[in-house]
């Protein structure tokens, strides 16, 4: 039960959600968490001790964008990721799956290795479940992630099915290729939109008993409600005390309905990237920052938030985006993080003074009611 | 002489150096100083609080920029400069002279008139000696400058003289202009490479009895050996207990004869500009990032240097410039704002222990004998 990687603290009485605590060597992540996306060993345009303070404890690196460049045998001599990238805290990379099958140009997959090209000079790279533990190994992450076969959906069922059987093959060979005793590997449950498929592959993956599992496969086209009843038909499923963690979401609606359904782990560009094209996350709704109403608009992008920011008028971040100055990007990401990282802290403030219906129906409410832009008339 | 907005503190015996302290409504500065150049109301990707980090005491901002976008209205309704860009500390702004001539496409200058073509939209736009004061009023900066007539050198001598006297024309007409008491507006010594015409405008305009002075018209196309000589033959034709600032300079060695030659404040892209192109500043010669021998290289950029950039290794952040990540070109535009401004300050402890000549031959000398990216041998 108390297990020292994760210990589940508290489960919300109305629903699913829970409070729990990851511990790893490079500290802990009180969870439900989220984790800011740095693709190639950097969260675009943040130093690590600005991303310190937006309140993020965990961070995510991709695979496949390091195993491409600048290589992990760079990484590893520099001494892993935590010393090349200066982030002390705790990291998570990928396995590349993801990545293989939405970026590169697959050429080949089959129950081996995915074969694909490298988006970056098109060269021709063999992954095998050994290999994505093995470059996993050299980026010395603190949790690392099966190699998976990630589909686009809707897809036929047999598609789905085989996608998933050969998903389980290769958690079972990336487990027997772990030589690193000191990193959390984490199995992928897939099964697209075919509930008995996610049942099935959760269990089969519980029976395997990995430290953590991941949902994975959503957030490739299918509506929110789909992802919505896929999770809840697959949490319960998941060993109780074991993270569960929801790759690639999502929304901030998303995350209080995962949170609802049982999930205490994320990842998403969604704050990143948005913010980079001028639009900021508010409990008011969305503000397209480039819009012309704040030409002259002196407050704060929300009155109240702690980040860096909202300490410009809006009238100054708008002509930050309109002059193509980096440092709007800059100011709308560090805003956004905050705001993903403020929502996590309210959410397990909430479970932990056992109010999260409550939280969650009243945020809900002032997301629902908010038109686009509504900041501006209040 | 102790003038309260410039106050000369102390003279080098042994060159044209001076210690001195600059006294505004926003803080002082000690000088010599540079400004880093915030063209657009940003130093580009640099926060208000990292660039005080760095030893930042005052900022350029650029008229011209800001008067096409977003407008001087629009920062004078959110309170001026001070209070649109969040910068606590000294602004100065140029007049627009200078952008006027290199960036737009200049229609017409007459007595009158500068009549131009702004490089965002072509709309055609007139700047007076008046308007220039007008604008910069309306953005509030602590130093404002006179309109001059900037012209690319070499250029024939009746065209200098047309310029420097017209020059001197716009000068009295900007303070005949001036209506905000709290502004402190400097005159500009043009001339070209004519040396009676430099003198001649310095006397001219020391007559006028000016706030400060600068020296224009330069790193516009001539050598740093014609650069420094027409330094040597004017500063000494400026009043010495009112400061002298050399605008748009420059490279560390052009700031440390500059200093010699008896100037106080300088502003230049070339810290930004070049650091954005993955070019670094050290005390041992240029550190160009992107070079492959800095692929697996552990070490900061320049040991000792207290710049977040340096808390890097030099791997990590060839890697950022290799993968365009924004992260680099802000790294490495703090470290070379930092190191322009530890130059600086040593300059100012140097004149003040009575050492500037040693500290001047000895920096000299450590430049020279350096060659590109030598350090990666040291």
């Amino acid at each position: 039960m108390n297990d020292p990687f994760f210990r589940l603290l508290q489960q919300d009485a109305a629903s699913g959600a829970r409070r729990g605590r990851l511990t790893t060597s490079h500290g802990t992540v009180e969870t439900p968490a989220f984790m800011p996306v740095g693709t190639q060993g950097s969260v675009k345009g943040i130093l690590p001790s600005q991303l310190q303070a937006t309140g993020t404890q965990m961070i995510l690196a991709n695979t496949y964008h390091l195993m491409l460049r600048p290589g992990e045998r760079v990484v590893a001599d520099l001494g892993g990721l935590h010393e090349f990238a200066c982030w002390p805290g705790p990291i998570l990379t990928d396995s590349g799956g993801f990545q293989i099958f939405s970026l590169s140009k697959l050429t080949r997959v089959d129950d081996q290795a995915a074969i694909f090209r490298s988006h970056i000079d098109g060269s021709t790279i063999t992954l095998t479940p050994e290999r994505a533990v093995a470059v996993q190994e050299a980026l010395g992450a603190d949790i690392i992630m099966a190699l998976d076969h990630v589909i686009a959906l809707p897809a036929p069922r047999q598609a789905v099915l085989d996608a998933m059987q050969r998903s389980l093959r290769w958690a079972a060979r990336c487990r027997a290729a772990q030589q690193r005793p000191d990193q959390r590997l984490f199995a992928i449950v897939q099964g697209g939109l075919e509930e008995d498929l996610r049942v099935q592959c959760a269990e089969e993956l519980s029976a395997m008993d990995f430290p953590g599992y991941a949902v994975g496969g959503l957030s490739v086209g299918e509506t929110p409600a789909e992802m919505y009843r896929i999770l809840d038909i697959t949490t319960p499923h998941l060993p109780l005390e074991k993270p569960r963690y929801l790759m690639g979401v999502g929304r901030p609606i998303d995350l209080l309905e995962a949170v609802w359904r049982g999930i205490d782990l994320f990842d998403c560009v969604m704050p990143t990237r948005n913010g980079r094209n001028a639009m900021a996350f508010t409990h008011h709704g969305p503000v397209r920052i480039r819009n012309c109403r704040y030409e002259r608009d002196a407050r704060p992008i929300e009155s109240g938030c702690p980040c860096p920011a909202c300490r410009f008028p809006r009238a100054y971040l708008r002509h930050l985006f309109m002059s193509r100055e980096m440092l709007g990007p800059i100011l709308l990401t560090l805003h956004n993080i905050t705001y993903y990282q403020r929502l996590m802290q309210e959410i397990r403030q909430a479970i932990e003074r056992h109010a999260f219906a409550a939280y969650y129906y009243e945020r809900k409410a002032a997301w629902e009611s908010a038109s686009d832009d509504v900041t501006a008339a209040s």
